[in-house]
């Protein structure tokens, strides 16, 4: 008699809950206000690069991403040792579960955050301890500081909120902790500030980052990850021995060299961003201070409510006119909240007009 | 006092021995015959394909490759369910072991094999076990059934031989194993046959696929499993919610509507690898018969001596001519042999040229 494939699997992936992307609507017309992407299409040369590769597809890459990381340490002045190129950070938020945390480790996230976080903690044979943040989404550093933890995910800026923590509360964190301290950096390229000044001083400090926000690469899946030399070696051990394609390689090359192109787009998504927060503002929403390419925003219907259906009735109300933003409705700190990425102007134009006939209770 | 990296790593991670891939020399004038890559370039098809997806590079790519699963399926008559895409069929070996191998499991392999194996073994916490060929090459059934596994690695064609077992050798397998069976087809388009049909008949069979040989798209990192649905859907809960990337997933898409351009392809292949093996042959080397895109031969000197010495002389000979091959050198049943992929009919000229040569004893 046979085992049956339920036998087969080990248990803590039989009854883990996996990993929910945001929808990607087929067809045409949306406004994709969702998944934090960036509304502009890359620049020519991105698509050049691409292109001069594809002669060459059949042979394997380069499976360091050896050009990649040295570009990417000569930016930000460390040694190509202290960065790994991931298939998307996704990839190497999975390697950090894998080599420190999940089965037998603690690992730990503030809550609410990247839901991705919990999902490689369970693959890894764990569970996650979810530390919540308080009501003002400050950072809760004692908290995070009384239950020792042996890998500690962090957002920051922070998704849902937006919110940027001050970097001394990241250093108290990184000081007293025992564990790795991951700050998910995926949306630091529009903000004021990085956590990278961290990197100097703490072994136990990584950085991760991506090209799929600031960079408008998602569909290419870059990612990386900055921490010191044994750290970066040990990801290594257990990352896909090619896990990033050539083509991935060279787009995102590309884009590194065309970091004017980039810092014009970020300009762009920081004032419609303020411009979108000003008038949510004007609506009576109640909004964090969002140092990312998203604002988390409370909405007010026409009779001044607000709260858990409010959010949804107008998720739906903007869905049926093919706008899609992102809801979070399973915690009470979130579910009266719609989290709304800043698309390009007319996007944003776009939502705006909704947003005001919807409040006029049409 | 804070931990150390060494410390916090989990212990199967800090004991590990990374997989080795193949050297990838930089700059030009090399004739590569060491990892088994086409030495085609793809058709026009394949780039115009990606060329089309670029504009939307900012976007997420379908999480799902679902249009590569449907078609896939519908080229092997199966469903859509019963496929499941990586980025290079390595992400599915390491799911593969993640979800049925490693950490209190028993996973095993014939040795020699694709080296990997191990890797993604020891990664998911376990260690495997290699039973070996006997000195034909041919399966050893009883050997892998007298000992229980739950999860089975098996290369066919094999690697690195070449050698192709019989259908009913691996039924025989499926039916007697109580765990699941992974038949890594890497290679299965050079070959006369494919294990496809246990796929109706067994739901521990897993058959895992790339384009990285026989479609030539090695630099695009795109693999792909077949299984019953109850498998596939257990590695979908494991792997990166978007493991494969926009130009991959359009590439591979193009690829399979090229189908002639690769049939054509790999009747060169053959047609070479017959010529090479006669050749070689004539020069009383020792050869298995592949059905692979690579010949496993025992080199034979000038003075009619074979062995790991021989081998040794004869891999850096070619080195030194700028022909790069394959060693083996850490196990007796393969330490005297070079794998040579075979490459286009001029790359090979030029290598059987420098075999005479060498076997002068120049």
């Amino acid at each position: 008699m046979k085992k049956r494939i339920e036998e087969l699997v080990h248990e803590n992936i039989r009854q883990m809950k996996p990993y929910v992307p945001g929808l990607q609507p087929q067809g045409d017309g949306w406004i994709k206000l969702n998944t934090n992407e960036l509304p502009f299409p890359p620049p020519p040369s991105v698509g050049e690069a691409i292109s001069a590769e594809m002669e060459r597809l059949a042979r394997y890459p380069n499976p360091t991403s050896a050009p990649l990381r040295e570009a990417i340490a000569g930016i930000h002045g460390i040694e190509a040792s202290q960065v790994i190129i991931g298939n998307g950070s996704d990839d190497i938020l999975n390697l950090l579960a894998r080599a420190f945390g999940g089965f037998g480790r603690t690992t730990s996230e503030t809550f609410p955050s990247y839901s991705l976080y919990p999902v490689v903690t369970a693959i890894a044979g764990g569970s996650i301890e979810s530390i919540p943040f308080g009501e003002d989404f400050s950072l809760p550093v004692e908290a995070l500081l009384d239950k020792p933890s042996d890998l500690l995910f962090l957002t920051c800026p922070n998704a849902p909120t937006g919110v940027r923590f001050p970097l001394k509360d990241l250093r108290a964190l990184a000081e007293g902790l025992d564990g790795l301290l991951v700050i998910d950096e995926a949306y630091v390229e529009f903000a004021t500030s990085s956590a990278l000044p961290l990197l100097r001083d703490f072994e136990n400090v990584v950085l991760t980052r991506t090209f799929s926000k600031a960079y408008g690469l998602a569909g290419l899946r870059v990612g990386y990850a900055m921490a010191a030399s044994p750290v970066i070696e040990i990801l290594d051990r257990i990352r896909d021995s090619y896990n990033v394609n050539r083509l991935s390689q060279a787009g995102a090359l590309a884009a590194l060299a065309a970091q004017p192109v980039y810092d014009e787009y970020v300009w762009k998504i920081q004032a419609t961003r303020q411009q979108v927060h000003d008038f949510l503002v004007t609506k009576e929403w109640d909004i964090y201070p969002s140092e990312a390419n998203f604002l988390f925003a409370e909405p007010v219907s026409s009779e001044g409510e607000r709260g858990p259906e409010v959010a949804a009735d107008l998720y739906q109300w903007l869905e049926q006119r093919k706008i899609l933003v992102r809801t979070f409705p399973k915690h009470p700190l979130t579910a009266s909240r719609l989290r709304i990425s800043i698309g390009s102007s007319s996007e944003m134009d776009r939502f705006m007009k909704e947003i005001t006939t919807w409040q006029k209770g049409a």
